[in-house]
């Protein structure tokens, strides 16, 4: 940091004080430090401060503010991202404003299948309060304990429901955004239907904060499913499991809310993470389906999952399997797919993707993508388990055990670089869900066609004209000159 | 059109004929007239030329010469639209560019529950296509047999089947589309899960054309329901059919596929179109409910239907219902809602809404607003049906049976007024699902916030700077100066 720098710093932290208030101000590098820190640890980075607005008023003062100092803002939810889209990188005059605080639900209307809450509402909170209603709100995804809704729409979160709900910009009704002006988008409707022309607040849906803050959100809510089966089943190849997703696509109509695919080292994984945790399969069958039916009211969910799994079975497609019988159990299984992360995480650094292909293709991309890192990393072990519904895979890879940090980071690079391979043959996405950030920004801007490009960069450059607003996630633009 | 006009319309028609070929121009008026005058008939204009592309290239073709000409494009698919977005204007340079004839299948993918189709499709061959392989597109309105795919998606259609399916918005894949400079955006994946940032083709759904032209789609698929329960209910009134509708929305979970409102005079209007069409209920209750539940595989959706409707019976939610015993006798229930609309207009010119507001309040809303009508038209008559459980009511007004052509247009104008007034007090949609287009523009426009302006125009700037793209419609936008 030059003297310069550190000059303008202590000024700007003094006048972001002293016109916001010493409450909204954090300054001290510790008190940063887990807004300056990715979800996994993985980069560490500074900030001039965080911001912590506890208001819609507040979170525009600021943005203005920023503006006039030249300072530009990171949006951060619960900081839960996986491509560093919520975390400053190396520039300098980077502001983190955090919605944490603007955590209320302003309400929920179950006669009216809608609530809206704030940005900063924690996703389990918000899932829990609307069930309580008799409500559900299908978003589901192993961060919802820590993950803020705000963040969720940000980036459009996936999760194990798309297949049934969609990805989270089809549960949204209305929005409410600070702009980069500081203007306010007023767009907090819970109407479930209103085509009045250009759709507004599809811009600000996985945008990742580079064209405004949400700051609140009006979401679909639908009747809560209180009969669910869950079912773990072994089967011969992950070209079976594709081939059970579409009968069951078909058997079980629109009634199926999970359809996940596990290898067997799963298992060991969960173990390792979870040793207590019991695996009420045998764990030798080549490939592993956790799927999940539920529904409310008058069908019978228990009785089309028996009815479905024994036809399955019977003709073979189907090699064995276990339906939960409590919620305990049922619990227990979805806990093997948490630990099998946990599992990965403990043996420490990895490469984690997210990428998709077509849903007929999948099995032979994972197939050839396998042998890839095989080939360029020998002994690296690979952990492909995901949402086949979406043709969605997370392709993961475990570099060589005794690898030091050096040759794991080499690893890594090799790997990614042998599947993205692949998968451009494939003409698959980098990002099936997760979104682009800052980590996976070179692989985006490389695969850019130059007609997005201009489309992307005449956007940023229309709505964020003094590129106020997260610079350097999904894409390097320079300022309107 | 003065002398320079003419001298100019001559030349363009020239020019666009040696460039793009005599196969591609119609410049002749009676030639041009089915293209010039909307679905009704109410507004009949004129155009330099209307266009006919066979190709993706021949449009991009045609968007440039258009551009270097100064003239400007009105993109037109089946011309079924309801709010003038497909036809000309007043403007004297106005060319209408069709894409009846960029209507191919390109590929149907039952295993990967995805088709790719050209903009020029008809609606009901792409879904016959579709349901030979066994498969689904959820896309239902009334005009099917004569919209185009593309139009759908340019208007993000709605339909019957939104409450379970969504708008066309979230039916959709990819695009591709040629944009105001004449380059080619090619979106055109079927990828179920693609998280890569901004998603920018929700900017062309919805966007009525304003921002390029949609020339191909892919589409996602559902397997073919091939059970179908199809119920005409009588009821106590609109409220109890709310009532019906969240009571069915949790007791039929997610294969409920549609749940439509009609009142008594419904029956009259339906049989002074088509006289011979069966009415298999009492005609005297206050309130009918259509409602439809659908689905595959190993769900019994007539059992279903039939314990739904004893319980609800029962209960005297339900005062009187007709279950449909055949294919026939389900399309002749549809054929009531259609023969309504077609009763309505075989009473001459009258008012057509397509409003919505939440549903906890659609009964408050209907009530108030046909008592608005009556006192500021008396003697009119009010005829409201709809989408239930998207909020979505069409507030007809069918003027005084005397009145004069001139006293009708008074008392639509008047009708329209009385309704939007009550309809701002319940913050409602002036457009549901038929969008802005010309017709709804100066109401679109006076209720639009001042951020929602800026934000609109910016984006127009930002992708069609030279105003190329069907200027007039949803919004009046001066070109960059």
């Amino acid at each position: 940091m030059t003297q310069d720098t550190t000059a303008s710093m202590a000024e700007w932290r003094v006048t972001l004080r002293s016109t916001l208030g010493d409450d909204i101000v954090l300054s001290e590098t510790h008190e940063m430090l887990p807004y300056c820190r990715d979800w996994h640890g993985d980069v560490t980075s500074n900030a001039v401060a965080v911001l912590r607005p506890r208001s819609t008023e507040q979170v525009a003062q600021a943005v203005k503010l920023c503006r006039e100092l030249g300072l530009s803002i990171v949006p951060q939810g619960g900081n839960t991202g996986l491509v560093l889209g919520a975390t400053p990188d190396a520039d300098a005059n980077q502001v983190v404003l955090s919605l944490e605080r603007m955590n209320k639900i302003r309400q929920i209307d179950a006669d009216d299948f809608s609530a809206v809450v704030e940005a900063g509402c924690i996703l389990s909170e918000l899932k829990d309060a609307i069930a309580e209603k008799g409500m559900f709100f299908p978003l589901a995804l192993g961060a919802q304990g820590t993950c803020r809704i705000g963040g969720n729409v940000s980036t459009n979160a996936g999760g194990i429901n798309v297949l049934r709900y969609g990805m989270t910009r089809e549960l949204i009704f209305g929005l409410e955004v600070v702009l980069p002006d500081g203007s306010i988008f007023d767009g907090l409707s819970t109407l479930r239907k209103d085509n009045r022309g250009i759709d507004l607040k599809q811009l600000f849906i996985g945008a990742e904060g580079t064209l405004g803050i949400i700051t609140a959100v009006s979401v679909k809510l639908t009747p809560y499913p209180d009969q669910v089966a869950t079912a773990l089943l072994g089967l011969a190849s992950l070209d079976d499991a594709i081939k059970l997703f579409r009968r069951a696509r078909r058997d079980c109509c629109d009634l199926m809310s999970a359809f996940e695919f596990m290898p067997p080292l799963a298992f060991t994984l969960a173990k390792e993470a979870m040793p207590d945790l019991p695996i009420p399969i045998a764990a030798d069958y080549p490939a592993y389906v956790l799927m999940e039916i539920s529904g409310s009211g008058l069908v019978d969910i228990d009785d089309l999952m028996g009815r479905f799994l024994e036809a399955v079975m019977e003709e073979g497609i189907v090699l064995d399997g276990t339906i939960a019988a409590s919620q305990t159990q049922a619990r227990n299984l979805w806990l093997i797919r948490e630990g099998m992360n946990e599992g990965q995480a403990k043996r420490g650094m990895h490469l984690r993707t997210d990428v998709s292909v077509k849903l007929s293709q999948l099995a032979n991309f994972v197939a050839d993508a396998e042998k890839a890192v095989c080939e360029a990393v020998p002994g690296a072990v690979c952990v492909s388990y995901g949402h086949v519904g979406d043709g969605n895979v997370h392709l993961n890879v475990l570099p060589v055990a005794e690898a030091t940090p050096e040759q794991r980071v080499e690893q890594i690079y090799k790997a990614k670089g042998a599947i993205n391979a692949v998968l451009d043959r494939y003409q698959g996405s980098i990002s099936a869900e997760h979104g682009i950030g800052r980590l996976k920004r070179a692989d985006f801007e490389t695969r850019l066609s130059p007609v997005r490009r201009t489309l992307l960069t005449a956007l940023k450059q229309a709505i964020d004209p003094n590129m106020v607003m997260n610079p350097g996630c999904q894409l390097k633009i320079a300022p309107n000159s």
